[in-house]
C-alpha cells in the first residue's frame, strides 16, 4: 500500500533482529480488514490512534499488508534457539515481540506482512505446520482463530441459540467454531447464495436469505425449546412457544448493520461484534436500553486459541478447503481485492508471492 | 404533554379497573427521561416502536407523565383484596398489570402518571411506605432502584474499579448503589461543582471535573492495586503499576458521550449504559473492537430490586435527602423542566399535585 493504492514494488528484505527468523511467505490469505484498511485508511489510522490502539501506521510510507500466512524459515537471526530448522513450514500470530512491546505485522510500516516475499517473525511465536497439512489450509489458521475466539468470548450457555449475520470469511469462521463448540442449531444469514452454501458446508443448520425473510423469523423457529422441561414458564400474555436466549454474531462490519440487529433483537440478546467496521456508525442507544442488550466487541485470539485452531485444522475438526476460492501471485493482489467485492465468486483468496 | 408542550388541564379521573386502585399522587419526581421525552418525543416514539418496545404513545393525544411517585389510596377497584386500606401511602413500579400484559404508567395515553392528581395502580404491585419514612423520600424509590439495578447488571467482581460518568440523578443513584454494594473506590465525574458535591454526599470517594483533568487520570490513580498480591503480573513493556479492571457507568445519555468513553477506556473495560439517550448516536466500532470493550445497556429494575430499594431508603442505607432540591405544584412543572437544565441548582424536583 503506497499512497493509498496497492502497487507491486521492490522493497528491502527486512533484517531479522534478535529473536527473529526471516521467512519466505508460502501463502497468505486476503482479509476483509485489509480491504477496509485500504478503502478507509485515514479513518482506520485516526480511530486507532484515538483509541490508543497498536495499529498506527504512517500512510505516507509503504505498508506491506497480509497477516494470515503460512511461511518457511529462510534464516535464523541472532539470539534464536533454532528449534525449527531452515525450510520448516510455520504459522505465527502476526505479531513481533519486541522489548518495547508487541508490534503488528502487516499493519505497520516496519514489519512487512505476507503479501510480500519475505517477513520476519518472532521465533518464540512460531508453530510448526503438522506433516500432511497443506500449506493453503495452514494459512487459514489466523482467520479461523478469529471465529474460535469470538465464540469463546460469547461464553455460550447450553441453552443459547446462535444467529450469525453475514457469511463472509469471518461469519464462516464463527460457524465452524460454533460447530466445534457443539452449539446447535446454527442459523446464519447472507444475501449471497454462494455464501449460504458455504455456511451449510461449514456447519450451519439453517441458512436465511434476508432478501426473502428476516433472519429473526427463521431463528425464532429454530430456537424453540424442544424439551419443554428446559423452557422457562412464560407470562400468560406472551404468545408461546418459549424461545432460547439469542446470541448474535455480527460478521458484516459495515455501518448500519449493528443498529438493524439492535432493532430486531429480542430482549436481553447478546451481540458479539466480530465484523470490523472502520467507519463511524450510527446506533440508537434507546434500542439497546429498552431491551437491555449486551454488545461484546471482539478482536483477534489468545495464543492458546491460535495454536488450538491450527491443531483443529490439521485434525479436520475445522474445515478449511471449501473457503479457498482462488489463488494469486503478487501481481494479482490488487485485482483480488476488487474480486473479493463479489460474494458470489469468492470467499478467501490466497496470495502466493 | 399536549401537542409536544406541557400544559395544565383538566382530564378525566382514570376509572380503576379490575385489580386496580385509584390513588392520589402525594409526590412525584421529575425524571431526566421525561425532559428527553418532551424534547425528542417523535424520536422516542419512533425508536421505541422500531425496537418493539412498550413505550408507544400517540403524540396527538394527551400524555400525563410522571413515573417516580409516592401516592395514597383513594378507592379500591373491583376484584381487589383491599390488603392496604384507603389512605395508606404506597409506592409502585410505574406499571399496570393487564391480562394483555404490563402497560407503562406515565409514558402512555391511557395510564396517567404522577404529574396528575390521580392515577390508577395495580394493587398487586403496591408496596406500603414504612411508618416514619417521609413521602418525599419514598418517591425516590424509583430513580434509586435504577442505580441498584445498573450495579447489579454490572456483576462487579471484588477487583473491579468503578467510574461514574455524569452525576445527575441517575449517576447519583448509581453512586449510592455502588456504596451499598461495597465497591470502592468510587470515582465520579461531572462538570458541575454542585453535582460533584452531591456525588461526595452520596458516597463517591474521588470526584473529577472533566474541564480540569480527564476522569481516567483520576480513575487510574484510584484504581491501582493496593495489595500487590492481588495485582496481575504485567508484561515488562507495560509501565506499571497494575490497575484494576474498569467498569464505567455512562450516566449522561446525550449523543457523543458513549464514543468518548469508548475512546478513552482501557482494554476490556465494561461500560454500563444507564443514561437514556433518545437521539441517534455515533460510535466508532473500531474503538470497541480494538480494546474488546463490552457494552451493557440497562433499563429499570426487577420487582425485587424495587422493593429492596424502598427498604434501603427507609433504613437510611440509601441516602435520598440531599437529592431533593425543589418542590413544585402542578402549575410549576413546566418551569421545573426548564430549571432542571441548570445542574448547579437542581438535582431532583418533586411535583406535589
Amino acid at each position: 500500500m503506497r499512497s493509498r493504492r496497492l502497487v507491486v514494488a521492490d522493497v528491502p528484505v527486512p533484517p531479522p533482529g534478535p529473536g527473529d527468523v526471516l521467512v519466505r511467505t508460502l501463502a497468505c490469505g486476503i482479509c476483509g480488514s485489509d480491504l477496509h484498511a485500504l478503502k478507509h485508511a485515514e479513518q482506520f489510522v485516526q480511530t486507532a490512534r484515538r483509541g490508543g490502539n497498536a495499529f498506527v501506521m504512517d500512510l505516507d510510507r509503504d505498508v506491506v499488508m497480509g497477516h494470515e500466512f503460512c511461511a518457511e524459515i529462510v534464516e535464523h537471526g541472532p539470539e534464536t534457539t533454532r528449534r525449527l530448522p531452515v525450510g520448516a513450514r510455520v504459522c505465527s500470530r502476526p505479531t513481533l515481540m519486541r522489548p518495547s512491546g508487541p508490534q503488528s505485522i502487516g499493519y505497520s510500516n516496519d514489519n512487512p506482512g505476507g503479501y510480500g516475499e519475505y517477513m520476519r517473525l518472532s521465533e518464540a511465536l512460531l508453530l510448526a505446520v503438522p506433516n500432511g497439512l497443506a500449506t493453503e489450509h495452514a494459512a487459514l489458521t489466523e482467520p479461523m482463530a478469529v471465529g474460535v475466539h469470538a465464540v469463546a468470548k460469547a461464553r455460550l450457555d447450553p441453552d443459547d441459540a446462535p444467529l450469525v449475520i453475514g457469511c463472509g470469511p469471518v461469519g464462516l469462521a464463527v460457524i465452524a467454531a460454533l460447530r466445534l463448540a457443539g452449539a446447535r442449531p446454527i442459523v446464519a444469514a447472507d444475501f449471497s447464495r454462494r455464501r449460504r452454501e458455504l455456511a451449510v458446508t461449514l456447519g450451519a443448520d439453517v441458512v436465511v436469505d434476508p432478501a426473502e425473510t428476516t433472519p429473526w423469523q427463521s431463528w425464532r423457529e429454530a430456537a424453540v425449546y424442544r424439551d419443554p422441561a428446559r423452557a422457562p414458564k412464560l407470562a400468560p400474555w406472551i404468545a408461546g412457544p418459549a424461545v432460547r436466549p439469542a446470541v448474535v454474531f455480527e460478521c458484516v462490519g459495515v455501518p448500519g448493520v449493528l443498529d438493524q440487529v439492535m432493532a430486531a433483537a429480542p430482549r436481553s440478546t447478546r451481540i458479539v461484534v466480530v465484523g470490523v467496521c472502520m467507519e463511524p456508525d450510527t446506533i440508537h442507544p434507546l434500542l439497546g436500553i429498552g431491551k437491555e442488550l449486551n454488545l461484546q466487541f471482539v478482536l483477534g485470539y489468545t495464543p492458546e486459541e491460535f495454536a488450538a485452531t491450527l491443531r483443529h485444522i490439521a485434525d479436520g475438526a475445522i474445515p478449511t478447503a471449501p473457503l479457498i476460492t482462488g489463488t494469486v501471485g503478487i501481481d494479482g493482489v490488487a485485482d483480488a481485492f476488487v474480486a473479493l467485492g463479489s460474494p458470489e465468486r469468492h470467499a478467501k483468496i490466497l496470495v502466493k508471492p
